[in-house]
């Protein structure tokens, strides 16, 4: 078996057509200069309007641009403009908020952008202009480790990166930037929890360069520690982000990991997509292929589906984190019952989230073996008492090693109807937010009329890729 | 829930019901008069028959008359004589069997008994008068420690048995034998792997009566050790016999363990039935009921049948040493392709031996889960490479963690067809002597036409055993 290619059609092997693959993926990454002014444009008149709209207001420190607009590390057809406006550490909390909210709103109106709420750690103001996504944030002008707040940390960041940035680099960036996110681990958010803009950042000025990160990635292991700081073995970084499968040391905040939104999954994509990408250089890294395995009908049986509907407005991470935290719960709940849970995905569309299961059979067989105590335990004569004249009982009790079983007829076999009772009962975890609805969440089993339902309703994309399975990068 | 009664109908608690159980409990055990006299008249028959066939043999010393009918430790309906014919040291091991074979059948014969030859260590001869099976076995006259052969230690078991025996401990004895043998644990023999006569002797010895050995064992674990010779602390024990569920050291030779043919599932039952014989006594422990349960229908789909044909003439104890060893093969075999096994069970039948195993789902699902390496291992890319694009593959491969999964479909589905292909590639074990019966097996799933087969084939009282799946004293 040669190498392993992604995607089909002749490549050519050999630095000419590594050099050709990067050439193509510049263009995908690289701004134009049309672009590049464009956005320039778009920051300046942003700038100055947040800029009228703060002036003269107590406690208004300055305005600035901050992030990849002010590094000049976006890529191309992402162009984002992020404006902080910052406080004096004496302003409330509540008050540098409001002040976000009516005055960042006012700002964006006053340019003819539409805006509107999100919340992160507190709320900002998201605008659009043409195709430009611009943010107006609040932050507090403090020193280095007397953070008030999680962004004031992001002018350093920006201040950081700059100082060592050259043109060459700024292109490489974009090239890891764009790598990341075609192979679809871009995004610190806990919905993709992988690689931020900033940790692409730092790991190319770390090792120079996109194709000696690649280099360096196709080695790593879970538990990989770079200390940006000078201060830390990699020993001691482990111990103090011990779950951790990828360990950054921010160069602003040393007690920090910035990569310590990246889960096992993605940090792991990364590590093979580098090795293939390194022993078989494609395009396709960069711009993935569509799902390609459209045949539905092995899956047919082994789909579950749970359909949430009106969540409430929320910060995405907050109703991600108790979306994910059901499907685990679920995940574990089904797996104790016996089902063999072979994947399952998320997908929000509006207010609703779709969960998939992909489950090895939606009816349990109508017999189970139950394994009880060791005979010398105390209550093994309870187990022989339970099971010896019950209704359900097919076999049994037996004695086998130094353990008691039975076999038993199950009372309820489908997956559906237990995931019901579960919910009712308390048996899956059921966070607050969400717990509505989850208790009128429609459970139901993907068959092909289902499936075509699900289509319509906006999960095409979702369905296409959770039925060929495949990341991006192995289409 | 109350105390577990096996058997149904009024039982009274308190000393008055276990004396009442016990005192019908030794109308099982314990001989008539009658049955008594007509043993030592037998025994003294066939004692004179085989002096007298070996009489001017050269190297031959004595013959005694040894085991339970020598102690008096027999069961009622049981009856057994067993005659040792004693060489000096000096005779061959091939002579002794010759004339052990030769001169035992022909002493049997003069009394008008009919005889086989049978195999354990070395041959001997088993004949039948009336209802007593008379066994004639050939030993070697030696000191303790200086044993040629196995069965050398027999006439010094006898010995120290007999000098510790009274008529109230002799009776003790055989209520626990009788007992052993009603829930289905006396037997040292491959097949049943449980407590031989001898060892059951010295347990009641060592607790000095039958309810004290119960309310002992009733709290045994495993790696019991009970030292009979003052010799071993119960950790030195352990550490001498580390896998043996139980162990009694034998006073004519201290290293070695009397218990070591007793298994884990046998040691298990034996403590189960005494905690359950203490806290609810019952006749049923003594003379169990046949198997109940006979409804097969709710396991029909899930049984499977391997009948062994031709089998060699082997002693015993080899035979089924390869028959289970081919069984715990297949089991092991069957997990690992993901098969359910719940149990399993041989019975043998003349030259046959007919296996069942109950299976979860006889035919594994269309899908499979393959779990692939860590993405870290350099052998991640081929796997990568092996089912990318394969026909069988229908989703993936993806990562998830650190590893690499796949779904693909399964060419053989069928418990029947992948054991016929796995005894075809040697991929389970088939110990040689068996191995032409195991590659002209007969393997087959059990449905009622076939269930109907087998019962009328004589395995009638094994089928019904293995439905039910109670040991004895749980009917």
């Amino acid at each position: 078996m040669g190498p392993v290619r992604a995607g089909d059609g002749p490549v050519k092997s050999g630095a000419g057509e590594l050099e050709g693959v990067l050439e193509a993926a510049r263009r995908i990454a690289v701004p134009t200069e049309y672009e590049e002014r464009r956005l320039r444009t778009v920051a300046e008149r942003v700038l100055r309007a947040v800029e009228e709209a703060f002036r003269g207001v107590e406690g208004h420190v300055r305005t600035t641009l901050e992030g990849s607009a002010a590094k000049g590390t976006w890529i191309r057809s992402r162009p984002e403009v992020d404006v902080f406006v910052h406080f004096s550490p004496g302003v409330g909390r509540e008050l540098l908020e409001k002040m976000v909210v009516e005055r960042g709103s006012r700002a964006l109106e006053d340019i003819g952008a539409s805006w509107r709420l999100r919340y992160a750690d507190h709320p900002y103001v998201e605008g659009f202009l043409g195709d430009v996504t611009v943010n107006v944030v609040g932050c507090y002008a403090t020193e280095p480790g007397k953070w008030l707040s999680p962004v004031d940390r992001t002018p350093y960041h920006t201040r950081y990166v700059l100082s060592r940035l050259d043109d060459r680099l700024r292109t490489e960036i974009r090239l890891a930037k764009a790598f990341m996110r075609g192979i679809g681990v871009y995004g610190a958010e806990l919905r993709i929890s992988g690689f931020s803009g900033y940790l692409t950042e730092l790991l190319v000025l770390r090792f120079n360069g996109f194709l000696e990160l690649l280099r360096d990635g196709s080695g790593w292991r879970p538990g990989k520690a770079i200390d940006m700081t000078g201060t830390f073995t990699e020993e001691e970084l482990r111990a103090l982000f011990p779950n951790s499968p990828l360990i950054v040391t921010d160069p602003v905040d040393r007690n920090r990991n910035v990569a310590s939104a990246v889960s096992l999954t993605r940090f792991s994509e990364f590590v093979l997509a580098s090795r293939l990408f390194l022993s078989s250089p494609s395009l396709s890294f960069f711009d993935p292929r569509p799902p390609f395995r459209g045949d539905v009908r092995p899956l047919l049986g082994c789909l579950m589906a749970v359909r949430l509907r009106d969540l409430p407005s929320l910060p995405a991470d907050t109703l991600w984190g108790e979306v994910l935290k059901f499907c685990r719960s679920v995940e574990r709940r089904l797996q104790r019952e016996g089902f063999v849970v072979r994947r399952w995905a998320a997908e929000s569309n509006g207010d609703e989230v779709l969960l998939l299961f992909d489950i090895e059979s939606l009816e349990l067989p109508p017999l189970e073996l139950r394994v009880g105590p060791p005979v010398w335990l105390r209550n093994a004569e309870d187990f022989v008492g339970e099971h010896l004249r019950d209704q359900l009982t097919v076999a049994g009790p037996w004695v086998s090693g130094e353990r008691l079983y039975v076999l038993k007829r199950r009372a309820l076999r489908s997956a559906r109807d237990l995931l019901l009772r579960w919910i009712e009962r308390g048996e899956v975890s059921v966070p607050k937010d969400v717990a509505p609805s989850i208790r009128s969440a429609e459970v139901f089993e993907v068959t092909e009329e289902r499936l075509r339902e699900l289509r319509e309703s906006g999960y095409s994309a979702f369905l296409d890729a959770f039925i060929d399975g495949r990341p991006p990068f192995l289409r």
